[in-house]
């Protein structure tokens, strides 16, 4: 006998697929969905229909964005000798909201992690490359997290790119506690770390 | 300057509308989404579309059910007399996987909640009557939570339908858990244990 109708159970069952999500916080997001009006759930179905659509990777600093070069690659105003290398978009964000960088971006989208299969081949890092040759790139500002694998990622990027180009390597400035997340970095320590970043 | 794409923005504005879902819980999901293949968004797009398209209300038990009458409502095998009122439909799913109540049900869709706007008149309290006269309903077992409010609820149900029938009310038996240690209860649950003990 089928208690739950099978549309609900559908929902619960897909909401269960997300992170962190488990099947008791699926059926209460699901049940809280089928209480309101319709229109919400159809505004997030809306929004998830066109998150794929609209959103697009930058073809240049491996952004997301919904253009392709994105703003910050088509803005005339950052210095373009500038890139600052960073795991992933939400660590952009971090970056950007500090008004301490003027340069531009680049997104690896992940880190080195053996454990996970993720060598430097699944990283962004041959985009990286040709773009220092094409677009004369003079300083790469690594920003990865000082977690273990944002060392272990960095560590790697600096002699990768000390043998393949004559780029000047910068990293952001002790001052970030080691074990924390960039993302969660407050602003004014994040500054600092811009501010004071090192000749490798 | 915009360092979050729209459409991702809108996204992430959805999920946070969701209850328990904060700004960071929401940008991940958001992010988690952006980042797996394109369908995973869309078949979650789909699920919350057809939520409101699919499951209607029984008009008879208030259940969400894709068909009206609800399966267990239409159910000849399932005693029409006996009628357990729960607070929402979660807990008809739970006593079903009891398998021990083989009435039906009746749906309340919350518990009375002066602090919150919630009053007799929001509940399905009127349908509840209306079915007990016209399916000569013998007993209703009222199976509301043992909180402060499920326990105000059922003292108005009780009061109310003692008023307006003449059907026989019984409530689930409050006492020990199974498995539980004695030393352990607490004092208000031991204390009804006491005066509802059982001749053996």
């Amino acid at each position: 006998m089928n208690v739950i109708p099978p549309a609900l159970a559908r929902l619960i069952a897909d909401f269960g697929r997300l992170p962190g999500v488990g099947r008791k916080t699926a059926s209460r997001l699901a049940m809280h969905l089928l209480r309101r009006p319709a229109v919400e759930a159809q505004a997030l179905a809306k929004s998830l229909t066109e998150l794929h659509q609209l959103i697009t990777m930058c073809s240049t600093c491996c952004a997301f964005s919904e253009a392709d070069p994105c703003e910050i690659c088509c803005n005339p105003d950052r210095e373009q000798g500038l890139v600052c290398v960073v795991e992933e978009p939400a660590d952009l964000v971090a970056i950007e909201k500090t008004a301490s960088f003027k340069g531009k971006y680049h997104i690896l989208h992940g880190v080195l992690s053996p454990a996970d299969g993720i060598g430097p081949g699944e990283l962004k890092i041959d985009r990286l490359l040709e773009r220092i040759r094409r677009d004369q790139v003079n300083e790469v500002l690594i920003a990865t997290s000082s977690t273990v694998p944002g060392e272990a990622t960095a560590a790697y990027l600096i002699r990768h790119l000390q043998e393949n180009s004559k780029v000047r390597i910068t990293r952001l400035a002790c001052g970030i506690p080691m074990g924390m997340d960039i993302k969660y970095a407050d602003e004014l320590t994040l500054s600092r770390a811009i501010a004071s970043r090192q000749q490798q």
